[in-house]
């Protein structure tokens, strides 16, 4: 096949092994001989633990709050305080499910905290910033490598009106979240009408076809968006949260 | 880079040119050598184009109701009685934006009723049964080439609370729509909570990563996703949509 001139391609990164507080992850990606205009797609869970946004839940103390809400959906109250912290707003509580406005303005299942691929008796909780945790990766690498690939932090959520999940940008440095199509002309010279492709979420779903949710490999290498890929870090994900004002869809 | 289990690749199929009513869409396919397992991305705009769901404005006499929003939303009222006419349900009007959903079950703008890459003064509607379009397309291409490579029907749609556009697959033939992870062990053994991978959407992103928005790469093949591509249809895109009953977004 030729022709096309464009070319997608997604692979996992090989040897990202279990990862504990502290790991070097921009180490750990080094190993792979990367380019500029890549862009390194790595699961929130790898980053979270890095981080160490674990916690463990006999450390947690339930209000009575999260008590009333665990009875009513039938939940762990430890969780549900959890997911409460991580939270600024209860979009849903209804069938088992906790669906919040995170911090950073994601609405989610249970804020991102979850408990698989989790030793023991612990749960990851979603980075405090993803936009600088990607930055920081991104330095780092620049450091190691002397290039800087585009860093996207990458979680599974499910979807207003359509059924299963697919994994979105929760975090990015040196990638255009968006790209403003409007005003550009069609194939037929008429003006494109509010066409913004959402760059990192689809970086982000592309990775998720390859990435084997076991969770052995936390860190998918995407090559072809050389166009979208910048020398600053620019706007990260922040830039795809729609605020609750502009959400036409509520 | 090697060692990764799993590589996807996509890239627009070449020679696609602008398309009629009643254009052989297979036949266009077919000009290139597909193998068992590939899947193709199929913009919305060539099937309905092909399929004959164009509508010139001038043919339409918008009732009073349509007159009404579209003056609310300062929107030609024929393109609205389009809209209403496309749609069960009017989910928000607001802002010049008109959200509906149609009645296949998308919530989506504007039903999906589009002028752009349309000639004159017309519009393309949404197929009428697109994942029908996907099954008589792939059986086209079985019957004149002897391999049936899945397809999937993608158009841009918005998101609740994220900005920019991603395509989704509204219509679908051979390809597991969603790949139901649920019960399958971790990398820890522990069993993975509400993992429902959303597989034809997420293919549908990423052709959308390499397809030129003017509109001339109307077709994308995507590699790499032999494991979900089933030898008979399968139940289509339809299995992505989320009833107003089970949305616990809304």
């Amino acid at each position: 096949v030729s022709g096309g001139s464009l070319r997608l391609n997604a692979q996992p990164l090989p040897g990202i092994p279990e990862i504990e507080p502290g790991a070097d992850l921009a180490e750990l990606m080094a190993a792979t001989r990367l380019m500029e205009g890549d862009v390194l797609v790595v699961a929130q869970k790898v980053v979270s633990k890095a981080e160490g946004r674990v916690r463990r839940l006999a450390d947690v103390d339930p209000s009575a709050r999260a008590r009333e809400l665990a009875a009513e959906l039938d939940k762990d109250a430890r969780i549900v305080q959890l997911i409460l912290d991580e939270s600024v707003d209860v979009v849903r509580a209804a069938r088992g499910v906790l669906i919040t406005r995170t911090r950073h303005g994601f609405v989610c299942a249970n804020a991102g905290v979850d408990a698989s691929n989790v030793p023991g008796d612990a749960v990851t909780l979603l980075p405090d910033d993803p936009d600088a945790s990607a930055r920081r990766l991104r330095a780092a690498l620049r450091e190691r490598t002397g290039t800087a690939p585009a860093i996207v932090i990458s979680d599974s959520f499910g979807r207003a009106w359509r059924l299963g999940q697919v994994e979105v940008a929760i975090g990015c440095a040196g990638l255009e979240p968006r790209d403003d199509q409007r005003g550009r002309p069609d194939a037929l010279g008429a003006e494109l009408s509010a066409t913004e492709l959402a760059v990192a979420d689809e970086a982000a779903a592309a990775a998720g076809l390859v990435r084997d949710k076991a969770g052995r490999e936390a860190v998918v290498l995407v090559r072809g968006l050389e166009r979208y890929v910048t020398a600053d870090d620019g706007p990260g994900a922040a830039a795809l949260v729609r605020s609750r004002e502009e959400d036409l869809f509520r």
